[in-house]
C-alpha cells in the first residue's frame, strides 16, 4: 500500500474566516507573535500499489476533494506502507 | 518569522464520517483501491523568532486547536521565512 497525504489550503488573498477566528483566540490566551494564521484540511489515505498515484490524486483533488479556484493542493505519497 | 505547519489528525478508532463520505464518493467516481480515509486539520501560521515555537505550539493545541482525547497533532517548523 501507499499511503497519501494531501494538504489543501486556500489560496493567497482568500479570506479565510476560521484562521482568523484562531488568530483572535489565541492573542486572547496571550499567544502573541502568531501572525497570518490559515486553516486547511489535511487528508490521508491508503492506495493499492497497482494505482497511478500522480495521476489518480491529481484527478480526484481537482473533482472533489479540492475547490481548484480557491484552494491549492499538494501530496506527499509514502510508498511500502502496511496498513 | 518562522513557518509553522500544524497536522492535526484523529486518533486511531475515531470514527471519521468525513472522511467515509469522502471514501464513498471516490468510489462512486470510479477511483478504486482507496481505503481508509481520514479528514485532518492542517493550521499554518507564522511566528517571531523570538518565541520558544516548540512550547507555545504544544500549549496551543493542548489548550485551543487540538482536542487531545480524540486527536493527535504533529508541527513542521520552517525556519527564517519571510512573511
Amino acid at each position: 500500500m501507499k499511503k497519501v497525504s494531501i494538504h489543501i489550503t486556500l489560496k493567497e488573498g482568500v479570506l479565510d474566516p476560521e484562521g482568523k477566528a484562531i488568530e483572535g483566540s489565541l492573542a486572547t490566551l496571550g499567544y502573541e507573535g502568531v501572525k497570518e494564521v490559515r486553516v486547511g484540511k489535511l487528508i490521508e489515505m491508503y492506495m493499492d500499489d497497482a494505482v497511478d498515484v500522480k495521476a489518480e490524486v491529481e484527478a480526484m483533488c481537482q473533482k472533489l476533494l479540492a475547490n481548484p479556484v480557491i484552494e491549492n493542493y499538494t501530496y506527499d505519497v509514502e510508498e511500502g506502507v502496511v496498513s
